[in-house]
């Protein structure tokens, strides 16, 4: 039987991270997934099934995100006689990519001194 | 007009922190706002009240985590001839506070290192 303190101290920290732009949500985890998986797989169709989601879903996310900071995260070229187009990420999709990363990384660090 | 990359660098990171006991939720910003303020004022009813809450509400959010844990997070006792009673917060309640504290403050250090 753990004692009181021990029922205290077992106790997990969870977290969840999002940015927001003078108070406007801007993105949180799932389209910090999204953009992940994008990156990773190099299409948003790809991207997309990767994490079990929709296409439409997907580019609906990344439009909003968009038109809430006035950026371009994704650069779409269409395929070539082989068919098939990509979806690169930007630069500044990668920025954005890498500070919620590195948020997440830090609040993890923190986590593990508590 | 701020460059792409400005608008991603002033993107303020916000988080919800909460606890949990082998993957169950046990507390949350919400329940933590309660026992400081019932541990701040000294009673249930001005405790939930500093916070426009309702005793009831306050009473039952404090009783659920005490069963969830097994433990007890307020001593109360009864008014003497003077009438009204008061709610002090033990010793393991104590800890629970100071557990769930030292995560914000370690959070809040970490997000201002990023």
């Amino acid at each position: 039987m753990p004692s009181e303190r021990e029922c205290i101290e077992r106790l997990q920290p969870k977290w969840k991270v999002w940015l927001e732009d003078k108070g406007d949500y801007v993105m949180g985890p799932g389209a910090f997934e999204m953009l992940k998986s994008i990156n990773e797989y190099g299409t948003i169709a790809k991207g997309a099934a990767a994490i079990g989601m929709s296409y439409r879903y997907v580019w609906g996310v990344v439009k909003k995100i968009e038109k809430e900071l006035g950026v371009k995260l994704l650069e779409t070229s269409k395929g070539g006689s082989a068919g098939g187009g990509s979806s690169t990420i930007t630069e500044t999709g990668l920025l954005l990519l890498n500070r919620y990363s590195s948020i997440l990384a830090a609040f993890e660090k923190a986590s593990l001194k508590i």
